[in-house]
């Protein structure tokens, strides 16, 4: 996890060249033209690291982005709810959203979320993001272990939040890659042949398989997704725009930082949270 | 704003009384039956301290709480999906969701989400959350006006998020009261009668309104909303269990901290954003 917060600070104001979509608060495609105009030397990108990652497949900041958040019965509104908010405000990015049957699915809490696509309709997509869940059935199901399989492997990014990494661990992709996922279930990974590792953000194989941690990580998770696709110029327009200027008031995010007798409570709902191995529903 | 962070840092552990309902990560009724058992002593609170709050109307954190967060076509998801995370766990709770005419509301980026309720069909509720949006037409609407105010005017907690405290400054109910709003917005409060004020979280009234900055400000607004009226340890559990550990890459959460070139990025898709009086469809 390379710490970026104090880089390019010194970044060049950018052209703007108008709006490009209905939304209000999107950055429209300033970076885009922003891109051209500067020869690829703005948002932190030297013309030459602009070749070198179009000859690797990789994307380049105006290149389009096409991103598929996979939805399912049980999965949790807010892992993927900031990272969906940020994805929307991205220059020449779109946002898809799909689930095994299409239609609307029922959250956790029972809350619906809507209208999804089929993912069998989906022919491919840059990046993939699997978002956890509180029961981890439906997404362990074959039909859509096959059809997150077959995304995955043609897409360029394979990311997840929380313990979405667990549904992607399944499937075989991440054998052998390290990945992040809910501190409470981090350590299931290894029995699905992926490389558990406690961080919020989690990198491996140069950007291709990217995670964050539990539900709120989603966010530091795609505001680096973001800077690392779009620029970070995007990337920081959009930390501003969505004021992610976070002040928690206790000191309760994480178990290293928790009380015991609170650590002590998410043990006794979810045993084994403590080691990093808490039983939900799906997983073995 | 209060700083609470070092509070109750030894609180005694809490007897757990199984799970309440469904939810795996849900608190269940640990905080009732231990305020029962604890004499009202856990939590930080005294038992003359219950007393008080009990002959002034106050919820204390064993009386069941009742949560409606309004939607409406062109909110945004992140300012709701934060607080609803949160509240949905915390102990003798509940949550609705509704909108003028109830069924699937049609968010910013076209995302849908639902099913609400009908306004109308709702009595009464304890806390009232109105989050804001992109586009404020809909609920600055006479019919929805309505609705808000009357449901803000019998609730013992009038709250928002983003610049939905636009919307509840315009029912009237905010007229010389304290609120936050997203920094692009904050001083058009004043022309609603409010009192613009530029933090993260804002109370007035002793809790009776309480309001959140932009987007992920719900975030730490719900944390401190849950632990005024669920108690302290209930928020630190809630805390741990979505991992609200923030990491941000960038120093660009607030025009405080923001490079200027990147406000200027945002002045330009918002004019006025940086003075706190960035145009909005529906508001004047």
């Amino acid at each position: 996890m390379t710490d970026t917060s104090e880089n390019n600070r010194t970044g060049k104001p950018l052209t703007e060249a108008g709006r490009s979509r209905r939304d209000i608060l999107k950055f429209g495609s300033i970076v885009t033209l922003g891109a051209v105009l500067g020869g690829g030397a703005l948002l932190g990108h030297t013309a030459p690291a602009l070749a070198q990652a179009a000859s690797k497949g990789e994307l380049a900041p105006n290149d389009p982005l096409d991103i598929l958040i996979v939805n399912y019965d049980g999965g949790t509104l807010l892992d993927f709810a900031g990272p969906s908010e940020i994805f929307h405000r991205l220059p020449n990015t779109n946002v898809r959203y799909a689930s095994l049957n299409g239609g609307n699915v029922t959250l956790e809490f029972g809350v619906v979320y809507g209208k999804t696509e089929r993912l069998a309709d989906i022919e491919r997509t840059d990046l993939i993001l699997v978002p956890g869940g509180s029961d981890l059935t439906a997404p362990m199901r074959p039909e859509y272990q096959a059809q997150i399989r077959r995304l995955a492997q043609s897409a360029k990014h394979v990311t997840s939040v929380c313990n979405g990494s667990l549904v992607l661990a399944a499937t075989g992709i991440l054998n052998g890659k390290r990945s992040a996922c809910h501190w409470a279930f981090v350590n299931k990974l290894s029995e699905y042949g992926a490389i558990p590792v406690p961080d919020r953000f989690v990198e491996d194989d140069n950007g291709r398989f990217m995670s964050g941690g539990g539900v709120t990580a989603g966010i530091d998770f795609a505001l680096r997704v973001a800077a690392k696709l779009r620029g970070q110029q995007a990337a920081e327009f959009t930390q501003l725009v969505i004021e992610y200027d976070p002040a928690p008031p206790f000191h309760s995010g994480h178990p290293r930082d928790a009380r015991q007798e609170v650590i002590a409570m998410v043990d006794k709902e979810l045993p084994g949270a403590s080691k990093g191995l808490a039983r939900i529903p799906g997983v073995r």
